[in-house]
Order: C-alpha cells, then sequence, then structure tokens
C-alpha cells in the first residue's frame, strides 16, 4: 500500500517512523514547512514525498496530522485530489467535531477519525520516535456511513504498526473518555502549577509532583483547540473533580476523619482495581 | 554512632538499609510488631534489637518513624529513656503540630523534627530499598531552643546516607510548602479517579492518566492523619487549585480562546523554568 503521511510533526513522523520500522509499505510524505519535509526524506522516514495534486491521488490510506480546527479545512479544500475509495485519517485528540463535520460532505472517499494514543511534551519532528505506539492504544471511529471492510483495513494497518491495543467506537465515546483520561488531566496540571508556591518546590518535592505537574508542558496552540471542541465532556469533567476536591475540603476543614478516610480508601480502591 | 531506627515499615527500613550501605555506623533497630525486627535483623539491615528499655539510652540519633499522631507520644512516653544530649528525629510528613508540641516538653534530649522526601505506593518493610533517598531531599526542622552543633550532626548524617540535597527550614514552612508539593497531589489525584469515567479508562488512557493518577494508591489511615494535621495550608492550596479550575472551566465554557490559550502558556512556563 502507499500510506501517505500529511503533516511530519511529533505524531506524522512518529506514525511514519513506525511504518517504516514494523510494516513494507511505501511511505509518501508532505509536510507545510518545506524544510521538513526534506529532512525526513534525507533521514529515510519517509520514502517520497511531492506536491499535494500528485501524491494525494496515489494514497490508499492518508493519515492527516494537523491541529483539529486545519483537519476538516484541509480534507475539504483538497477533497478532490484523494484517491476513491480510499481511507483518510487524522490523529488529533477530540472527534466528534470532525467527523460529523466531514460526514455531512459528499466524498468519494472513506474519512475515518483516529486517535493514536500517545504524546510527549514538546510536539516537533526532532522527537518523533519509531517506539512512541509500542504502548499505545489506537481508537478509530467510524461514522455509520462507513463500510465495516474500510474500518477493518484501517485496523490491520495499527496492528501491523504494532500498537498495543486497538480501539472501534463512536466519535462521542471517544471525547468523553478522552475528556476523563487526557483533557482533565492537562488541565489540573496547568491548574496545580499555578499555585503561587509552585516556584519555590524545590528541596520540597519528589515523585508526585514531578508526575502530577508534568502535563502542565502543553502545546497552548493545540489544546485551546482541542479543550474549546469538546467543552460539554471536558466541563462535565472539571465539575466533578471539583466536586471531589470540596468533598475533601469539607472533610479536612471540619476534621471528619473517617468521611476522609473513606474518601481515600474508595480512591485507593479504584486505582488498585483499575491500574 | 549507634544509630537507632524505631518503626521498620518502607521509611524505617529504608533509612537502615542507606545507613548500612553509605555509613559505618551501628544500627540498631527496633519495631512494634517483633517479627520484622527478626527479619530485619536475619536480612542484616540492623546490628543489633533489644527492649526499648536497653537500646533508647545506647542511641546517639534515633529515628522514630510512626504516623504522625504516635511520634509525640512515643517519645514522650519514652522521654526518660533516650540518650541524654542525643539526637531524636522522625521522617513523618507534617512538622508543625509535632515539633511544637515536643517543643513545650522539658526533654534532656534535643528533637528535630524530620523529613525525607521519597516513598512509594506501598508502605511495608519488604518494600524498603538501599537507594529509596538517593535523588531524595532531607528537610529538617529544628526549632529556635536546638543548638547549631546538633542540627549540623543531623544534617551531616544525612549527607553521609548520600541523599541529593538537605534543606533546613522551620515546622511551618516545611507543612506549607508540602501541602503544595505532597499533599494536594494526592487529593486531586484521589479526586481524578473518583470520577464516574475512571473504571472505564483502559484503551483510552496514556501517560497523563497514569501520572495524574498515580498517588491515589494512598494509605488512607496515614494520609487521613497528616491531612488533618495540616489542614490550614492543605485548605489553601485545595482553594487555589479549585480557583484556577474555575478559570478553566469559565474560559472553555465561554469559548474564550484567548484567555484560555494565557492560562496554560502561563502554566508551561512555569513548568518550563521551576522544573
Amino acid at each position: 500500500m502507499n500510506v501517505l503521511i500529511v503533516g511530519l510533526g511529533l505524531i506524522g513522523a512518529s506514525l511514519a517512523k513506525t511504518l517504516k520500522k514494523n510494516t513494507n509499505h511505501h511511505i509518501i510524505g508532505w509536510n507545510r514547512t518545506e524544510s521538513v519535509t526534506k529532512r525526513a526524506l534525507d533521514d529515510g522516514v519517509i520514502d517520497e514525498t511531492g506536491e499535494l495534486c500528485e501524491i494525494l491521488p496515489k494514497a490508499d490510506i492518508t493519515f492527516v496530522n494537523f491541529y483539529p480546527e486545519a483537519i476538516p479545512a484541509f480534507i475539504k479544500e483538497n477533497k478532490d485530489y484523494f484517491k476513491k475509495h480510499s481511507i483518510v485519517s487524522d490523529s488529533c485528540g477530540i472527534k466528534t467535531k470532525i467527523c460529523r463535520d466531514l460526514e455531512k460532505e459528499n466524498l468519494d472517499f472513506y474519512f475515518i477519525g483516529a486517535h493514536p494514543r500517545a504524546g510527549r511534551e514538546v510536539s516537533v519532528y526532532d522527537k518523533a520516535l519509531d517506539n512512541l505506539f509500542d504502548n499505545a492504544s489506537f481508537i478509530c471511529t467510524p461514522t455509520d456511513d462507513i463500510p465495516r471492510s474500510k474500518t477493518d483495513a484501517l485496523v490491520g494497518l495499527a496492528q501491523e504498526m504494532n500498537f498495543a491495543r486497538t480501539v472501534v467506537t463512536t466519535p462521542e465515546h471517544h471525547d468523553e473518555m478522552i475528556a476523563f483520561t487526557s483533557q482533565i488531566a492537562h488541565v489540573l496540571a496547568c491548574s496545580y502549577v499555578l499555585s503561587p508556591l509552585a516556584p519555590y518546590h524545590a528541596g520540597y518535592s519528589a515523585g508526585s509532583y514531578r508526575d502530577v505537574s508534568r502535563v502542565a508542558r502543553i502545546n497552548a496552540d493545540m489544546w485551546t483547540e482541542l479543550f474549546i471542541d469538546n467543552k460539554e465532556p471536558l466541563v462535565r469533567e472539571i465539575d466533578d473533580l471539583v466536586s471531589n476536591l470540596m468533598k475533601f475540603k469539607y472533610c479536612i476543614v471540619n476534621e471528619d476523619a473517617d468521611q476522609l478516610h473513606d474518601l481515600m480508601e474508595k480512591g485507593n480502591k479504584i486505582k488498585e482495581e483499575i491500574g
């Protein structure tokens, strides 16, 4: 197959490297900033590049690796170039807005939203890894009009690429789960380091500070889009989190040791069970 | 010197192992559950044990490794046994309540509160490590009546033990910083996994979930005491965190991309600068 990677940042270039490492597919690459495409070609991360009007028609599967808002825009703008009946996918962190938007378009190829669940604090070509997805889940969110064979082909490619797990679900369920597993974790890491005491942590901090604050290193441009595009599920998670924090506060203020103990025992038990 | 470790759980036994590995001091050990003391002796983690009335008078430095409430109680109960002019210390996570309580006692030895900044999810003898403190900070909080030479001796021992850093500060400053670096991190990890979506995370989660939820594995007995004993600083941190979360919520609900971007950029910059 010809697999086309559009956008060679951290995720795009890691997808390309993973494809090169684990499959024999022919990898075509394209990046808005041409110097990056050239480096990927020189590094052997991709086999070929070219003008969009030349390479889009060749690709059996295309991954568009842009910030959320740019993905449907790019696909609509280039919709006449994509190979007929081919699979077009993406890798961004929200799915409902993109999939439901493109579902309404009259496309002669199949858009299946995808989300490879891995990342790093810095999202540039240089940080790409051929093992970024080794322990990762590949989630894809076909809408009802997608033939089963197309979803199977995309999932099959993810398995060939050595993803640890593949999940097929709806865009809405994906976004609800991601609000919990990823988005709120980033919101709270940022909120945590905004404490006035954060700059003085050295000498007082250890593993808990290190782990809880890690994802405060955030790409503000990308996450602004991701958060606003997933407003309702994320706000529900913020509300749940604040409500749980207030339960802790209430127990501590009232020195209610029994209730506080119960809350922690519940948290501990959940974490023990779910990993 | 004779160094006595009272309480051979995770921290006590790790202190003993670290002393054996990095110093030539004679290590005496004692644990409430005798079978643990016997194992520590058999494992060579301690050199000697005995009745409290025999071993307390021999120790030049004693570390009492109990839950917070039990520490002043133990020290007062056994105050006639400790060696005159010796140093008595502890290892628990709050300092003000303990140090200010013992400061009022008429003791003929020197109590200097201490907090070796490391831990693991499970706090038992079996999990003790001789390298638990290799990258850790040793904080001690002498009250005004402690001679400088005694603080220097305790800090000197921590340096011999290969702690990465030593900090001398007041009990109050310690507790304020620990409310931020450790306690609120545990509160938020527990609050996070109490989300109704937590049990369904598998397939949707990656590094951010893993790191932010890690310390939800918590010893509820110990942390109940630690949180209530450090009520005011911890409630301040909960209030700050909730206020920052509400700022995020406000931006997201109102789709205020500029403000949301500013908040994240601020969090990102702080984390980049402070590590």
